[in-house]
């Protein structure tokens, strides 16, 4: 795989300014296109020869507006960072419909190295590259240019560069590229290996020769020109919503939601005292999963009017302000359109020992979204493993997830619609969209069935919550966050 | 002081309910309209009464829309917080025009508290204290509507409650609470002080007393209904542009400018070995202060076509990419501009040990936006002081600041214009905008000396670099970042 960057390729000087006199117009022109374009492009640049892969960024930078362009570099963790799923640093960088970013650092290294010293397993690695892979195939799925580049120094250069650095002192080469070239033998099948599994398919790396930098910088910046001009000559993707009337969706026979017992209720002293006491507890359990550093997800979905709201207030009533966060979902703003779907909710995980309530959430992909036709099938056929990928993650850092539909009937809801408009302070929670919406009641019905079978995994099962009688409702939602909390918290 | 939040104020459920009924719709309709309109509330709670603090941003969150409230608590700072001046995270987390936010948590306490134990001296507390209250100055100059609450426990009460606890266990009161009532007698005499220090003029504190639930959060609640109805009734501020014609300048006699030396050269040899020799120092440097997290900032400053992107490029080629950033300043993005001016550059701070280099910056205030009347003068004016806050902030956090302007003189400009519509790479960057600047070159020559004289500061110093030689210039620029960074490293 690395042979074809071991040939020793140069480009003359005079061939370079040449060279570089249309490729930096061609650029810059793409750059300013770029900027008006529906689509994001993410540049990776990483590599063996770590000096060289810095000395092309900053030619990038130089050879492009450099105004345009947002370079980020990953190195070790941060201590924000780890309190988060691994991801979550790459999630939040990501470059919005227009822009440019670059992502250099240590990150697919790290990891090679990591293996190499036995610091993590053959599955945790395989883990992580299928993250990596599955991350890039969601980027270019909602449209991304992702180019990936490894910059490769053959054995006789290294060597030749790091007796170089001994005679000299230090220059550019420290610690870890003496740890790597220790180890070159080892690590560059393993890095094959890498490079392999990080393709999403029909999206290999470009492995560069670092050996002469000339070479590299400009090999490098004319295959951003061509796939970045090939790309901005495409006609932009026809607007979703026009080419996605709703599916006209059969409603299954039985769903899910037939099993949910309707009919329980508590009487109110029941309720009282079940509540109280399971208030106290949350709120025991918050205090301690704060002070050992657990986090958790708290996920709302449900019909309109099912009480969604007072659930939560239940629970944070229970808790100190600085132990959750409540986050209300929305229509999307124009900077959240601008991105992948999931994105804003990454931005939202909680840091250590905290805990965040989202009222409503990425669901919408496969609820409203689907059910309204606001995107293709094939966007939320898609969602159901792009969310299957995100919990995974959330679960792997130990934060247990907990995710509630709240299920009742229409002769309830309509109930409650009227309800609100008699109230003056909640006649505002009442809208002509609630009316439709529950004129698609059957359309609706379906969505949440396929939502909890394609979604309710081992580590983020769905809980299905009989919300007719609110009494009932709330008692079941606390017991079951106090449940998963302390078993979260005797296995942290 | 707090005399008046002592008596023992009561409401009744009966009259509660019925004055809720009204707030609440009108709390509801305000927060509708404030989505519209062109100002930022900040709400902040606070007090001596902390689970009373805690239960009341509950109670507003259910009374309001919560969807449309952001409330921000602030703990013990992060790893991420301490790297940054103290208020960074305050200036983050700021609502933007027609959002509410409420600021909680310990942060005024916390000060309190410290003061109390000995851990600050009273000069460092009134630094504190200053700096707050600048803050919600140039909140209030920029529009802000900001309302500071104070949640206050008569000492008869808060003994029943310590007792309580005790002999019930724990409850709602934690150890902090315990720490503040054996300390009641000392902590509140501070506490007026620092309330009273913190009001930036006509703004006090409101002091509301926590003993009754009911009265606390009502009381608090309409206060809120009555300063943001009549904010809201104000017609909107006309815009800043068409309120405010460049102001004549008249250029001064002599300005700072003069004393450049502009005939400054360096020859190619001198300036090869002196910039060869200053990048290994600069690489060395920058290591080294990556290793003892000593972050720094660099502004650049110069009129059009002064070079600033070729010096930017000297500094950069030294470093390793992961320790710096190049922040290009260039018109503000809509988020940008529905936020205080400044606060787009407070995002931009580094963390430990890293370089941030502004390629233009917050002086834009008193430079372009003062000459072209982008705003009125009651607002450049006003800049010179809050950027000498700004700037005060980074430095006691440690971090050296450059702050660099590039001069030159009209004829070296107009060479390098017309040089660059020549070099088809470079074309881009000249428009016909430069060309309006440059007739305005005495307009700026005012403002830039100005802008020198009023904010060189001790901590903050310009420096004045003779640019018509382009060599003399980077060689100038990166002596005067080693020699700083040298000197933070033995300090630090």
């Amino acid at each position: 795989m690395f042979e074809a960057a071991e040939a020793g390729s140069k480009i003359s000087r005079d061939e370079a300014d040449e060279l570089l006199l249309q490729l930096r117009v061609d650029l810059i022109n793409a750059q300013y296109d770029l900027r008006e374009a529906d689509f994001p492009v993410l540049i990776v640049l990483m590599g063996d020869d770590r000096p060289g892969v810095s000395g092309l960024v900053n030619r990038l930078n130089e050879w492009m507006d450099g105004r345009y362009i947002r370079t980020h570099v990953f190195g070790a963790p941060t201590d924000e960072e780890l309190q988060r799923p691994r991801d979550w640093r790459y999630w939040l960088a990501l470059p919005a419909h227009g822009q440019l970013a670059i992502y250099t650092g240590a990150f697919a290294l790290e990891t090679i190295l990591e293996r190499l010293q036995g610091a993590i397993d053959r599955p945790e690695l395989d883990r992580r590259l299928r993250h990596m892979r599955r991350l890039e195939q969601s980027l270019r799925d909602d449209g991304a240019l992702v180019l990936k580049f490894w910059i490769h120094l053959p054995r006789k250069t290294f060597k030749k560069r790091i007796k170089q650095s001994r005679k000299k002192g230090g220059g550019r080469l420290d610690a870890t590229d003496h740890l790597i070239f220790d180890a070159y033998d080892d690590l560059m099948p393993l890095a094959e290996y890498v490079l392999r599994k990080t393709d999403p398919g029909g999206a290999p790396w470009h492995i560069v020769e670092g050996t002469q930098a000339r070479y590299r910088d400009i090999t490098v910046a004319r295959i951003i020109r061509s796939a970045l001009t090939e790309r901005l000559s495409r006609p932009p993707a026809p607007a979703a919503a026009a080419s996605a009337p709703p599916a006209p969706t059969v409603a299954p026979e039985a769903t899910v939601l037939d099993a949910v017992d309707l009919d329980a209720t508590l009487t109110r002293p029941e309720y009282r005292a079940t509540r109280n006491a399971l208030q106290a507890r949350l709120r025991m359990l918050t205090r301690r999963a704060r002070e050992a550093g657990i986090s958790s997800v708290v996920v709302f979905e449900g019909w309109d009017a099912a009480g969604k709201g007072g659930v939560i207030r239940r629970i944070t009533q229970a808790m100190d302000v600085q132990d959750y966060r409540v986050v209300p979902i929305g229509a999307p703003t124009d900077e959240e359109l601008a991105h992948h779907y999931l994105w804003r909710f990454w931005r939202q995980l909680p840091r250590a020992g905290r805990m965040v309530i989202f009222d409503r959430s990425w669901y919408g992909r496969v609820l409203v979204e689907r059910v309204e036709g606001l995107v293709p099938e094939i966007a939320w056929q898609r969602a159901y493993t792009e969310i299957d990928d995100f919990e995974e993650q959330i679960a792997e850092r130990g934060i247990p997830l907990f995710k509630f539909w709240l299920h009742m009937d229409r002769e309830e809801q309509i109930r409650r619609f009227r309800a609100r408009e008699r109230t003056p302070y909640k006649k505002y929670k009442i809208t002509n969209e609630d009316y439709r919406n529950r004129e698609r009641w059957g359309a609706y019905r379906t969505a949440v069935n396929d939502m909890v079978q394609r979604t309710s995994t081992q580590f983020a099962p769905w809980t299905l919550v009989p919300a007719n009688d609110k009494r009932f409702a709330r008692v079941k939602v606390l017991r079951t966050i106090c449940t998963g909390l302390a078993k979260g918290l005797d296995e942290g």
